[in-house]
């Protein structure tokens, strides 16, 4: 845990990064929050009780990544529900678009989205200012717990070959599902948006670099996909 | 945390409690990864941002206890997951026969539950060795932090005096089910029993005070259901 001094810097005296970082703060804790959900949901279909074990252990560490960004909006003053509640409806269209039909489906939907927001969390981190860097990097750490799964999923495609072409459909799917609701909240925040494109007095990124992001993320699922052995 | 040093005492010397505490530790074990699950569940179905938080909190809580408990069981030289196993068809039908219908269904269960664990917790520290009982308190204080059910419930039946009927129900039904479970695994698990009626060398304790400790199991569930606003 970081120290949680008030922040200053960009945050006390550019309202519209202020804004940002809200929204920052927002997305990732709901986000933290229903992977806390979609994990524990995870458990409760475990077929061994080592497996429920290992991913109520993962749900634990999701609910205390969201405990951390919700007190640092309650440092900032701001009502942590009010800043969560309008990336409510993105993420539960995810999880509604994306409900696994099985526990296989599920661990690999756990293994990749765990992967993809340890990525999204690094990333993000270059745009930020030093405290909200020090606590996205802190929570991040905390993901990767999901190592496990990669043995779960090669022994079940041994097993049963067919399923390793459905899986890898699959995590096309979730990431498909994840971009395109990205896409709709940056469409409609424009706070969060200017924290990659920039604002008045802050330097963002150009579009060719959000085109190299965009390449480093899926490069990593692929990395991914090939580690569970699947076809990205 | 206490201390994890091996137990000596009885747990050393006597065959007989050493089964009845893994037995203990285990049945224990398992109810606190169950019970990570239903919070987890109720907090999925959370209508506000602020409820979920709180219930995937008391999820979160639980997940440490078992982590405590496990701990425990492999310090004693035990696979956790076998000291569980014989435990896990009693829960399983457990939260079958009582799958909450609606959102306060849940909510009660989930008060009623934390309630009835610390109860069973307390009486239970009455029969075990120092460092077990150590544990076991531990444990215990974790619970209770369910109080903020007591204000969404009463909330409701103002709202739909007609929900107190159907509730008060409900809270009737979990604790049949709940000592259904309980006298069926009694049954089952000869050791388990014997922590109660005492062994060869091990004093236990009568029926009398075993009837005394039903009464104020059910006491305490009356009290809890009053506190809701419901009759028990």
């Amino acid at each position: 845990m970081t120290e949680q001094t008030p922040p200053v810097s960009a945050l006390a005296t550019d309202p519209e990064y202020r804004a940002a970082v809200i929204d920052l703060l927002g997305v990732l804790a709901y986000g933290e929050l229903t992977a806390f959900e979609r994990l524990a949901a995870d458990a409760a279909m475990a077929p061994s009780i080592d497996d429920k074990a290992a991913l109520a252990g993962m749900a634990t560490g999701e609910y205390h990544h969201f405990t951390a960004l919700r007190d640092r909006l309650e440092l900032l003053g701001v009502d942590p529900a009010e800043a969560m509640a309008p990336f409510r409806r993105a993420y539960e269209e995810f999880h509604e678009q994306t409900a696994p039909s099985d526990w296989l489906e599920g661990m690999v939907k756990a293994y990749v989205g765990d992967g993809i927001g340890m990525d999204f969390y690094r990333e993000i981190a270059a745009y930020v200012d030093d405290d909200t860097r020090a606590l996205v990097l802190e929570v991040c750490e905390g993901l990767g717990q999901s190592a496990f799964i990669i043995d779960r999923v090669r022994a079940a495609i041994v097993e049963d070959p067919r399923a390793g072409g459905r899986l890898a459909l699959w995590g096309r799917r979730l990431v498909g599902e994840a971009l395109s609701q990205a896409q709709r909240v940056a469409a409609e925040r424009d706070a969060l948006s200017t924290l990659l494109v920039g604002g008045v007095d802050r330097p963002g990124t150009d579009l060719a670099e959000i085109g190299r992001m965009l390449a480093r993320l899926t490069d990593n699922h692929s990395r991914r996909m090939a580690a569970l052995g699947l076809a990205a």
